[in-house]
């Protein structure tokens, strides 16, 4: 199909263009000359600072953060060695750290049930390239998305699903991320519980929307609630899943103003458009490596 | 002393200006030619509508709400009759409403502790002549705002508040809000809690901001629970104070954005912004007769 | 089509829920009585007010506007009467009326040029019924929208143009509103000029979408301008189209925040954003009667 | 007065806090390797990276800038000698650059006319100890604010000013300029226009606050010009003075929604919020050196 085709140009010219271009995120105990050894590095090994962010949690024995973005000319078959050389200082100063490549998109699943408007906004972006990743598959617990996911050439997976088959639905789920290499699950409006057993698979891999201001009506139908609570504002939170129900690490928050003559179904209307936008946020930064989890909480690097 | 003087020919020029508008609030059961009656009555008074709102809870048997600004040559006159008459009609249609005039401005009692900046907001926004109010009195339980609060020529009571003399503080604080014959109490970051029997003396007179965006982060501490929650935004609510702490109707509220660099200390620096106009906000608004309460929810007519 | 099915009968639906419901929008010169005699005509005619809307422009001789929802049972057999009894009524008062009903939404087309996102963001609330009309037909001078266009259902227009053609494009596009019998024309980043003669056959009945905040950056090549003043917030406005460039009555406009690191391409991304809700908004408006035109600004009845 | 002592203690306590901070501001062509030198010559100079923020205007060949912020025990004793060796590292890659001190604030003079809410805020905001640096002097060519400002301790010259007299006027204030030893100019709604003599004497240091969302609105009656435009949103924009007319490098920039229904007035109201919070801000910034002028444009380092 011509979208399709249309898609996959568009990108394989990013991964082409993006080919030479690499990011490294380190996090470890705050010291002097973190910066300088590492810029060092970089400059030793032929690469050129293209954007950098830090942050140290506390100036006394905080943790450091970095996320730098480099240039560095035939990248492809310098970075075995750069990621060896790296190794070594990376052990001397108690590093955690991860290289990633312009050329290596992330793969991403999306989960879906009914109400189709987060899915939608995401595959907007991704059509027109704003989204760095291939959507691997999409899989719901209703057929309504298999149209327009299919027109696209994403593969679409339709598994029902209740509490009764959790479990088996739930294998099924991590037999497909294997199957299509998943790096990224992305719950779209997915309105299933997940196992503690399921989330402890992808650490830090899954980032749900959740329709409110948390921790603001945290659980089931926050719409309703707020409307119960006449607030003035309702919201969207963005954030990685975990086991405690909508305690995950937060991305991204917004909200918009509504007033007393907005009833539940105009909560829930004017909600989808801060949904979408708050989902999509959140995960073009995790997409762009942009996102470290620290103690429960996130450093976003914009 | 000048300042003094100002603020108080400012206040009659007002009175002056507005000495010959009213306002209608009207709370009642819907049902068809309200509105034909109620107009048709200011009409017959000889009272042109400036501005008129309205609000059905439910088209199908809920309760209507009006508010209505209306010009009258004469009022001071002619009021009594008005209201006289007006009685008849609200009986007729089960209303409960109450007439406002331009000449008799609420008295307000601001009530604060260390924390000055709502407090300051406020004076600041009354010196300019934009809240409708003439300031009786403020109450603290701390000395810090006494020479701010009298170089304006407003009564200043520093009244030492603890748990264990609650009693005899509130006791004090009734007395003074007769003797001042005051309307409305603003809780402008006051850090004292108020006996069920003090708040009971105030239905709907009591008008607090809370640092943070409820209903999230009830009760003590917020910014230090959002800081802790990782939130990427914070918020103030000001709400009418009820007998369930944080829990009574909101008038308004609004956000800032804030990120993982923002401590502690910044969410505070930030909050106070949203604070001080957030309660700013919803102090104008009661004071121009815009809020009605109903059901522990606020109808804004802005 | 299913799609096509599913949105007709949504239509429908809607149609039939709303076959009871009817607007009144009133503008005339100021004079005490108004409200009442409006409000005494609907309920002379059976009619109960859901939502009122008032404005004066000046209160010494200014305007008058109002904007009334009312609810008739069988408003379908009533309303020619009621017009006849209303026109005598507004003669006296020298008023400029409109009666609108529920069961008859406007028809609307939309231009559209290369950029798809205003378009497709229309036909997204449209599918979702939340746009009160009926596209009767979508207008192009690219091939590029005409496959999503026709998998709804939607007659696509291809009208190639350029400065040399405008006079016959303009003919065959008059002609084409009137085939489909249009209400309202929505330039959804439709990137021709249309000429005077074009403009006057619709007034006030062409919305269009500039990509700046008027009246910053009127003209050609918005963002470009914004990136070199180096301006922090950029904008969208949604206004109605006239014979002077960018000058028509403004119905809605938004910003974003942007930041020295956001160059042109950027910027467009981020204004696509503001642009598709900035116009959905606009029309949403005219669509449900909330929008009067007066010397050249716009009231809105939100 | 005891204000103007607390003021004082606290200034004196922030400098002494702070009296080990520097930071270091550069500008330089872009090439490999700056950050790595830049980072280890303060590595070697004992100084610890607090915050570090970098931009590059073009990776092909732009301008690159970095804002460092670090700690160095006994920073006084050693900066000279750190000043000496960064220099002749400087030559080397071109760079323009600037050590600043965290116990040298800047020295602040506002000017104003007879509208105090921006002066106001400053004030406010510096007494509160959230304004780095020491208000010299406040020069008004009204007396109106000179009450509030001697208060604080803060001395206050009054110099009437009109077109006739502009020569003088302004020698006289460039004459207090350096008797009072000042930094940064603040024009906090100072209505006079000034001379390009007087500009040139401040390049970048003269930072204004003009009441419109720039480039709209430039010049006299902004308010007056957006209500007759009928636009939904106004604005306030805080930039350095040049000598093209509200044309300087724009700082920052913020909004308000307004409707129909506010008038010139109401514009004015609203807008005083806005003036207030984005001139402090910018001014804030500043002071805190995180903001570079490039082209007419200003890289600001949140």
């Amino acid at each position: 199909m011509s979208v399709k085709i249309n898609i996959e140009k568009k990108a394989q010219q990013l991964n082409k263009q993006f080919e030479n271009r690499g990011r490294l995120l380190v996090k470890c105990p705050d010291r002097p000359g973190i910066v300088a050894t590492v810029s060092k590095f970089l400059y030793d090994h032929d690469s050129n600072i293209i954007e950098s962010s830090q942050y140290t949690s506390d100036p006394e024995g905080g943790a450091f953060f970095i996320r730098i973005e480099f240039h560095c000319e035939d990248l492809v078959n310098k970075r075995e060695q750069m990621e060896k050389d790296f190794d070594m200082l990376a052990s001397k100063f108690s590093m955690d750290y991860d290289f990633t490549y312009g050329n290596e998109r992330k793969r991403t699943a999306i989960f879906v049930s009914q109400e189709p408007h987060c899915l939608m906004e995401l595959l907007w972006e991704w059509q027109n390239g704003d989204l760095e990743t291939d959507i691997a598959v999409v899989i719901s617990n209703h057929e309504d998305s298999r149209e327009i996911v299919e027109s696209l050439g994403i593969p679409f997976h339709y598994i029902p699903a209740n509490k009764d088959i959790r479990k088996q639905v739930e294998e099924e789920q991590i037999r497909l991320m294997k199957e299509y290499n998943v790096d990224l699950l992305i719950l779209a409006r997915y309105m299933q519980i997940l196992t503690p057993e399921f989330v402890d698979h992808f650490p830090n891999q899954i980032i749900n929307i959740h329709h409110s201001f948390l921790p603001a009506f945290i659980g089931a139908r926050p719409y309703e609630r707020a409307y119960n609570r006449g607030v003035k504002l309702i919201g969207a939170t963005s954030h990685y899943v975990t086991n405690d129900l909508d305690e995950g690490p937060i991305i991204e928050q917004d909200i918009e103003r509504v007033d007393h003559r907005d009833h539940v179904g105009d909560l829930k209307k004017i909600g989808r458009q801060i949904e979408r936008r708050v989902l999509t946020r959140a995960v073009k930064w995790h997409l762009e490596d942009r996102v470290i989890v620290h103690d429960n909480k996130t450093i976003v690097f914009q």
